[in-house]
């Protein structure tokens, strides 16, 4: 490619298609920016602005108030002794395990682990070993199987693993395992538990004492309202001195953080978290009736001819769908696999990936009744078109 | 802190204290968002926005068009063979390190490395050997010094550096070592070189292929004109395989590139980096103009009595000055050494470190002839003010 006009007339400003659309994207329903949030992205969105009045130390700026977020909120809210600002989820996982296990350790991930744990692992150099889940239709983690998974462990290696990790809830069927019972069991072989909270911080009360867990990583831009990349990473000293390790300084540069790289979100992203939080606080409080909302639309698809796989009763508005009807119709349509997405675009609704009918996943958080009411009837719609 | 209404009510949104002010904080001349950037912010917001139609691997995303932006035109920008996007420089420099070398190689950093290059060695568990520059007034580094530490490294540790680095230009100085000549130095020893671009790669041209040099790290929220956190990585063949190291897919997850932990930049500040990119290119190709610029203000504030150390004529627009005179007023004035800083404020220019008086560093990019003019005489009056 030569950059010549012709070539740089790609790029410049380049307008959403998605815009405007009713959105049941997991990934996206709990990273629609507040209004705050909008307007905080205009006024930081320069390069370093957060950096106007910085001391050195990124999360220990006055001006705007960082540190207050940073060193008082946030600990408050995830429930730990001490709270970061990382790039994601998987950053703050990245970070952990680099930080706490040496190369060749094992990791214990549970069996609906998202691949940016698996990754995250890969990077570290650890070996990983999976708990295993009960099949379809209910993907279950059984707590015990983390001690066997660690049994197993430490009688093949002779070490026991540094660290396991539970996705919660996991990122396909939006199932919540039991955490304080996985917590008990992995404390019992003193392996720390990392919660990935990409899905649950921000959207639901999480509280890592309460459960037991020693770190937490959550993500700004999946479920905090926030632009991205951004994440939270929570420490909870009460089983080790976690924070020591994992915050350790520069011996040389002794104000930087070395795991942190001395700084991490240098622009307007951690203004865009801490625009959102009041708002992002009280709609954990309101988790409830998101939940209720979930249940309410999976009776309504069930009713419908889809089977929601996962846990039931749902307690997530992440959902699995199976769609027998929707795929039957896609074998035989001009379209094919495509009609769905194409039916429900031409209704003004994303977030189901082109291609998929026979299984598929949504969200219905902060979507409101009113419009989950018109995709349920699109559905019925959609369906009784091609009956 | 308890999240109670008070303590939420200190959070939201939040004002920028600089906007509107004259800016010449060397962090942040090159991040100032164009207008396309700026539109590109509120409209890909939303956290997660970019991936609308991701395949699965967001520097492949055709629409927006991400896959022709990180593979066509970056490799070509750069002078690469291959270019990815990371959070920002700093991760840039992590990332070439913990994938090419091994924990305990020693990496060679130029003696005016940024703490970001220290603390990214750090993190990669490598050990650290300077290059010596020469001391005030110039801050020279000698490209036979890479040599030298090459090969001290080598009888001392019985094996080579596994990497080498020199800051393009240095965040102090704004030197402009002899990249070109510093390559073939630690070819000469199989050793690859990274060019630490966070202050030209945006500003001026840079072509890694015509240098020699093997990796390049940038800063899109330093000097790209996006917002942060946002830098890109570029990766030249020529004298190894090292895309296949630094890129390599994770064996269980087909398409994730382990090292970026799948992806990074994953919200707006890639749409930033796209919207400002057609400016971005062009602005490299005025670079004479800003290089004019800056020594037209150096030899202006020279004539104040300041001095600028570092290379002279200057080839940048980041620029040191000592200022005795300034220093002197410090001494005895009531403000003491914040009174710079408040009669800059006063005049409504952001930039020179509270406090500071005797050493400083500025930057002069795209700031115009007017208001440098209106900077000189700032700094005039001021000096005369207390004389
Ligand atoms: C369960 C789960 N964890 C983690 C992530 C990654 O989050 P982040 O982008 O913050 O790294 C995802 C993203 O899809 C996810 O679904
Ligand atoms: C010379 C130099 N390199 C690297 C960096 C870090 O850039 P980034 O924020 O993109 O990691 C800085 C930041 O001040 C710098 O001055």
């Amino acid at each position: 490619m030569t950059l010549d006009d012709a070539a740089l007339k790609n790029f410049g400003f380049i307008e959403r298609p998605t815009k405007n659309m009713i959105n049941i994207d997991p990934l996206q329903t709990g990273g629609i920016l507040t209004e705050d949030a909008r307007r905080a992205l205009v006024e930081w969105g320069d390069g370093y602005s957060i950096c106007d009045n910085c001391g050195g130390v990124l999360d220990l700026i006055k001006k705007p108030p960082v540190q207050e977020f940073v060193h008082e909120a946030l600990p408050e809210f995830l429930g730990v002794d001490q709270a970061r600002i990382t790039h994601g989820a998987r950053e703050s996982k990245f970070a952990v395990m680099h930080a706490i296990a040496q190369e060749g350790d094992t990791v214990i991930l549970d069996g609906l682990a998202h691949y940016s744990s698996v990754v995250a692992a890969q990077r570290a150099r650890l070996e990983i070993r999976k708990v295993p889940h009960s099949e379809h239709p209910d993907y279950y983690i059984d707590p015990e199987g983390y001690g066997t998974a660690i049994e197993e462990t430490i009688s093949e290696t002779g070490k026991a693993p540094a660290l396991a990790l539970l996705t919660y809830p996991d990122g396909n069927y939006g199932n919540l395992a039991d955490a304080k019972k996985i917590a008990s069991v992995c404390h019992e072989y003193d392996v720390p538990l990392l919660l990935n909270c990409a899905y649950s911080v921000g959207r639901m009360p999480v509280d890592a004492k309460e459960l037991g867990v020693d770190f937490i990583a959550g993500s700004g831009h999946k479920s905090m309202a926030s632009c991205g990349p951004i994440g939270v990473l929570g420490v909870n000293d009460d089983n080790g001195d976690y924070s020591d390790i994992i915050f350790r300084k520069s011996p040389t540069n002794k104000n930087k953080e070395i795991e942190l790289l001395g700084c991490t979100a240098r622009s307007a992203t951690l203004m865009t978290m801490i625009a959102s939080f009041p708002e992002v606080v009280k709609r954990t409080r309101n988790w409830d009736n998101e939940v209720a909302d979930a249940r309410w639309f999976s009776e309504k698809l069930e009713a419908l001819g889809l089977i929601q796989l996962g846990q039931k009763p749902h307690n997530h508005d992440l959902m699995f769908f199976e769609a027998p009807n929707l795929y039957e119709i896609s074998t035989r349509v001009k379209k094919g696999r495509y009609f769905l997405y194409k039916e429900l675009k031409s209704r003004n609704i994303h977030g189901i990936k082109a291609g998929l009918t026979k299984f598929f996943k949504l969200s219905t958080f902060q979507v409101g009744r009113e419009n989950l009411s018109y995709i349920v009837d699109s559905f019925d719609e959609i369906i009784k078109k091609y009956e």
